[in-house]
This record gives C-alpha cells, structure tokens and sequence, in this order.
C-alpha cells in the first residue's frame, strides 16, 4: 500500500461518524420543515456539502440551505433565515459570506444553516450560494459508488501538496471541482496521469467552447458560463502538475516526506511591516493584504533597495517580510537633465547652480547634462512611513495605517511569517 | 572685450615668435632639398599644420613632411625619411603613427620630419598622411586674410571647453576642421549661431549627399568620400552645442568662470583599478583602457554591486574608477528552474536535493520551481581578480593584467583619477 492510501484511510470517516453526520443532518431538516409547515413560509431545506454527496473527509461539518421560494424579498429571506437558523441550532453565531448565515454545533457536529433562493437549472441566480442546491444534486446523479474513494483521495493528495480549499488566500481547488474532475476522469488514477503530462491551461472538458481566462478551466455542467474552476491560481496548478509527475514517477518520497533545507546565514538584510488584522472574513482581508504587500516591495525596489524577496501571513495579524540587499542608500543620486541641443538646458544649469542638493556637475553624458543630487531620505524606514502617508492601503487596511509596526534584527526570530519563510518548500 | 577675444590675445603668437617659427621651417626645408638633390633622391619637402597656414596658436610646433615620389616603395620611404630626418634635426626621437617619423628640436621649436608619399587631389593615398599636404594646398587656396583671426577664436573657444583635438582620447575637433568651418561659415559669429541652434548632427555642407554614421559630418573638401568629422564624439558635440547657446546667450560667466561643485560626502564605495600602461602611443592605449573600464563595470553591474558611475584618468598609469553603493554580496541568490510542467523539472529537484549551496527551496512560484543558492563569491575583489584572469583585457594591457592593483579608501584621496572624477563639469 502506498502512502497516499494510508493517509487516505487516515483521513476516510468511519462507518459510526458518517451515520452520526447523516442523523444530525436529517434532524435538523426535519426541524426545519416542521418550522416552515407551521408558519406557512414556502421553503425547503436542502442538504449540501461534501456529507450529503458521501464524499466528506473526517471532521467535516453539514451545511444545510433553507431555499426560500423566488417570490420573496431579498430581506424577508435573509430576515427569516437567519431566524430559523437560530431555533434549529442553540447558541449559533451568525457569520457573513454574500448573505448572512447561522453557524453553531449539534452535538459536538458543526452545522451551517444559508438561506437561499430556489432555482432550476438554467434559471437566474440571486446570489452565488443559489447555485450550490444544484451543484450537489448534479454531482448525486453522476456519481457512481466506485467513485466515493477516488474523490476522497483527491481531496487528501491537493491537501498534502497544500493546494485544496477555494478561500481565497488558498486559491485552490474546491470540493466541487474534485467530484467533477472525478466524474469526467472516472479515476484518480486517469486523473493523475493526465495532470502529469498536462501543457498549459487545465481545461475541463478537454472540447470545452468557452473561453476563459483563468489557468484552470472547468467548466460548470449546471451553468455552462461559469468557471467552476476560476479561484484556482496559476501556482497551485503548477504544484498539481509537479506533484503529479512526482506520483506517476513514483516519487512520493519527495511529495510527502521531504523536508525543507534551513539555512538562516543568508546576510541579507529583513524587515517584518505588522499590520493590525480588520474582523472582517480572510476572503476580503487577504487580498488587501496581498496588495500591501507588494505596494510594499514597490517602495523598496523604487528606491533602490533592492529586495530579493517577500512572504506574507495573515493569521491574528498581518505579517509582511521584505527581504532587501542595501542598508542605507547613498548620499548622492543621478539625476538626468534636458538634452544639450534643447531649450531647456540653459534653465536647468541655472537652476541647479542655486540648489544646496548639488552634490557634483552638472555634467555632459551623451547628448544630455545631468547632475549628481543629494538623496533626501537615504533610510527605508523614513520613506516607507512617508510613502504609506500618500497611499490607500487598502478599505479594510487603511483604518490601521499609523500603528504599522517595521520590525527588523531580533524582533523578528519569532513571528510566524519567519517560519513561513523558511519553510518554503515545493507543496 | 569679451573674456574670449582676451584669452585669443593670450594665444595668438607674436610678430617675432611668427617668425622664428618661419625662419626654422624654411631653414629645415632648405636642408632637406639640399640632401634631395645631392643623393638624387625625387621628394620635395612642404610644410604643413597650423603654422604653415598661419592659424596656429602659442607654442605651436613645427610639421614638415618630405614627399616621395609614387614610384618608391614604403620601405624605402620610411628608411630613407628617418635618416633625412635625423641629417637635418639633430638628437631627434623616433616616434610613431601610421609611419615612423622623426621629432626634435630646433631651437627650442619641436619640429617633426614625416616622410609621405605626393600624391595629387583624387589620386589613391598609401596611407592617411599623404594627404596632408593636400590640405594644407587647399585651406591656403581657400582662405582669406580676414578668416585667420576667426580660426584662432574658434581653436579657442573649443580648447576653453575641452573639444579641441583629434586624438583619440579627446575626440574633439581637429585643427583642420575649424578651418574647414570657418572657411564655410566665413565668420566665428556665424558659424557659433548655427551651434547654438543646431538640432541632431554636424553636417557639413548642409546639402552633403553621403551619408555617415557618426554625429558630426564635415566632407573633406579634397576626398569627398571621406568624414573629416569622424573623430568628434556625441558628447564633444554636445558640448558645443551647449557653450554654442551659453555665448549666444552671453553666458560667458559659464563657460568661462563657473567651477564645480565638490561634495565629498556621497556616501557611496568607491575602488580604483590601477594597471600600467604601455610604452606606445595614446591613441592605441586609450580605446584598451575604455573598453577595459566598460568590462570592470559590466563585473560590477553584472555581479550586483550597483555601480553609479566611473571615471577613467590615463596619464604614466591607466586609473579606472568604479563609484558603486553595494559592500558584499548577501550569501543567498535565487535561481531559475524549469517550469514544473516540463519534464526537468524533477531532474532539478533532485539535483538540488544533493547540493549544499542550496539555502532554501526548492519552491515554487507561478509555473517555475526556484531554489535561493549560496552564492560563490560575495566579496567585488575577488570577483574581479576571477574574472580578470579568463578575460581578453586588450592586445597591449593583457602583460599587465596580473599587476592590477585594486585600491580603496584612504589609498586612492591622491589620485588623478579621483580629482578628475569629482571636477566633472559641463566643459
């Protein structure tokens, strides 16, 4: 037995969890129902996720939708969702995706009780969540029971290559895209070997008309316009076609057992930005945090800096490390001036001679004067806090913008970006 | 007066200076034909450069060349001109251009005796010599009384701002040429409005059909086919151009008076290659030490150390200055894998796993596999030293180039290259 079936039969709930998963689910469906009967409300509660199509991996949560008639408000829905929510599931707190939803535990189960909007397939959608309904039933009437284990071990190969979850900050593949991806494949097995010679764009089906953008194309059998594959970004594809070679080469040493190389004598120079973290969900948080990031490093490159590279972690806090070459910049810059033959060359000369940051010249280079100028501010501190004065960090970011730490030496040994950075491997 | 007309007083030569430098040329002349006719020899000696067209300036020397029938051969011309040379000017030296020619003294007048071949307006020339004469023939046909003093402003004006001479470590305009412009442009007024106003190259006439490719084009009147301009570089042409707009504009204060600007505060490093230089003429020694200046800053730029600027002084040694803002190399450099899709790519892992200059990695970013290396040499000393030793330095600086001396600090205050890098001014 290989390694990925042991992780598998690590990972495969057991016969007594599923049947606890199953009950729980169908009780809080029945209480729904009981609810809406009662007070008239034209609803049906539907169960989705991974549990309701059999393809669940261990400690997995149910997700039930309550899929309210079209004929009611946007509000009403999200009003008297959230309602039943609560009375279905004690103490629940209540979380926001595209709408707001209750999230609580059933006996030591976690349960997501969305409101939604009923459709049929090819009927237009409120909200993204409207879809999901249609989705699992789709995946039910493909799904054959030989292809229950292969979806499953997957899901726990793109989770060993740390490329599974369409969070945002993951940008991997979805639950969704597995079951179709093992429906289209009809194994793991075809899957892989097809990963492992893959040039290019992922494109699913192969004879797919649409296009698209992004570098994984699958397209949704429920709505033939939507990417179902669009969150996934261009280096977890790129993880999935190495670990795939890896596999097929059977080299699953190198995919689940290698360790990354540390060593720390680099004699570069670091500094870690701590920005406060908004309490807003990490799908909106991360991308702001991304662009900080690499607004970040702009300042550092402009100015002459020279960062070799960059990590960023966004856990109770927004870490971002910038690792850079040049300590302090030099007093002195170049700075061009109009071509000799110009008008302008006469104004410049003169001009210059009057400004105390003329360090050498001006001076003939080619056909064009320039002068040596003194550099205003030389450190990356002094810029970095008067650039970040000028710019918007982002909505969510910008309210923490003055309490920015810029942590540098031995301040930095311990934070997790570090150990991130370290740890840098191939998955 | 204005300041120029003051300093071209300054350098005209007096009535009597005039003619002793007369009185010692046709003296040479007369002793060269007396030696012509006694050994049946068919050459007749001319006078030619600045003297002989009265366009020179203090201190000028004297030219003379004896022209040989066609009908003899090189080898017969180069003998027999250095011994009429050395008959006629006594402990004279042998120097040597295109053909060895013989200078000294004559009362205290450096007179040099080159042996050429007479050849007339149209005819093939031997070598580029030989139609020296012809221009002298031609200026003298074609000048005017009134231009002489235009001529001497002009060989001032662009010895004041450092574009006079045709050697190649000037590359600035030659004797010959100013009087070529004057000759076109009839007065120094005229032809300084023109500068001031010029757009792109020199071209000399204006409606010149052959084209050149370097900046300044002035057609030699007695071989059209060649630029008497070749050796005017974009810069020297800059230059003129720019003081050529400062006078029109009465910025002599400028041209004249105005002094660089020293801050020694740049806080940059800075070292100074140190190489020997040559025993040969300077005109083939400069063009080695440029292009060796241009090879230690691509080391520079290549390697990292972000160099700034340079500056390169040839006096009794070569001296390159390299200005750069980088002290050592961090030990860790990123390099490029294959993409993860191609089949290298577990070849590089595997590679990489054996190494011990791996520092980090293998990752992955987008579609590549990277790996952070320690880099080899992190210290521009020993860099250089590695790279000088497989290079091509030049047919006459490559015997020097283990003696290199590699200078920073305190060592290079004093020397000439230091103070010509930090006098940088327009002129």
């Amino acid at each position: 037995m290989n390694y990925l079936e042991t992780l598998l039969m690590e990972q495969t709930p057991t016969e007594e969890e599923q049947k606890k998963l199953k009950f729980i689910a169908s009780d809080v469906i029945k209480k729904i129902n009981f609810i809406c009967k009662k007070e008239n409300i034209e609803a049906t509660p539907v169960e989705v996720g991974s549990v309701s199509k059999n393809t669940n991996l261990k400690s997995s949560d149910i997700d039930i939708f309550i899929t309210f008639a079209k004929s009611y408000s946007v509000e009403y829905v999200e009003k008297k969702g959230l309602e039943i929510g609560h009375n279905v599931v004690k103490n629940a707190t209540e979380k926001y995706a595209e709408h707001p939803y209750v999230s609580g535990y059933v006996d030591g189960i976690k349960v997501d009780i969305v409101p939604a909007f009923r459709i049929n397939k090819g009927e237009k959608i409120v909200s993204s969540v409207d879809r999901t309904p249609l989705h699992t039933l789709y995946v039910n009437s493909m799904i054959e029971e030989k292809m229950i284990r292969d979806i499953r071990l997957l899901k726990v190969f793109l989770k060993s290559i740390n490329v599974y979850g369409s969070e945002v900050s993951k940008s991997g593949f979805s639950g969704y895209i597995c079951e179709l991806i093992i429906i289209t494949f009809g194994t793991f097995k075809n899957f892989i070997e097809y990963a492992s010679r893959l040039n290019g764009k992922m494109i699913i089906p192969k004879d797919c008309k649409k296009e698209f953008n992004e570098p994984v194309i699958i397209i949704d059998p429920i709505d033939p316009t939507r990417n179902a594959g669009a969150a996934v970004s261009e280096e977890n594809l790129s993880k999935l076609k190495l670990a795939a070679k890896l596999y097929v080469a059977n080299r699953e040493d190198i995919i689940f057992h290698a360790r990354p190389v540390v060593k720390t004598d680099r004699k570069t120079l670091m500094k870690v930005f701590v920005i406060k973290k908004p309490d807003i969900i990490d799908d909106i948080v991360y991308p702001q945090a991304v662009r900080l990031k690499n607004k970040i490093w702009n300042i550092f490159h402009r100015s002459g800096f020279m960062p070799v590279s960059c990590e960023l972690y966004v856990g109770d806090e927004i870490e971002i490390l910038i690792e850079y070459e040049l300590e302090k910049l030099p007093n002195v810059q170049r700075h061009m001036g109009p071509p000799t033959e110009s008008n302008e060359s006469l104004k410049f000369i003169d001009v210059w001679k009057e400004r105390s940051e003329l360090m050498r010249g001006p001076y003939i280079v080619g056909d064009r004067i320039y002068v040596d100028m003194r550099t205003q501010y030389t450190d990356i501190d002094e810029i970095i806090r008067m650039e970040l004065k000028k710019m918007d960090i982002g909505k969510n970011l910008n309210q923490f913008k003055d309490e920015i730490k810029i942590l540098s030496g031995s301040q930095i040994n311990s934070l997790n970006v570090m150990e991130k950075f370290y740890s840098k491997y191939l998955f």
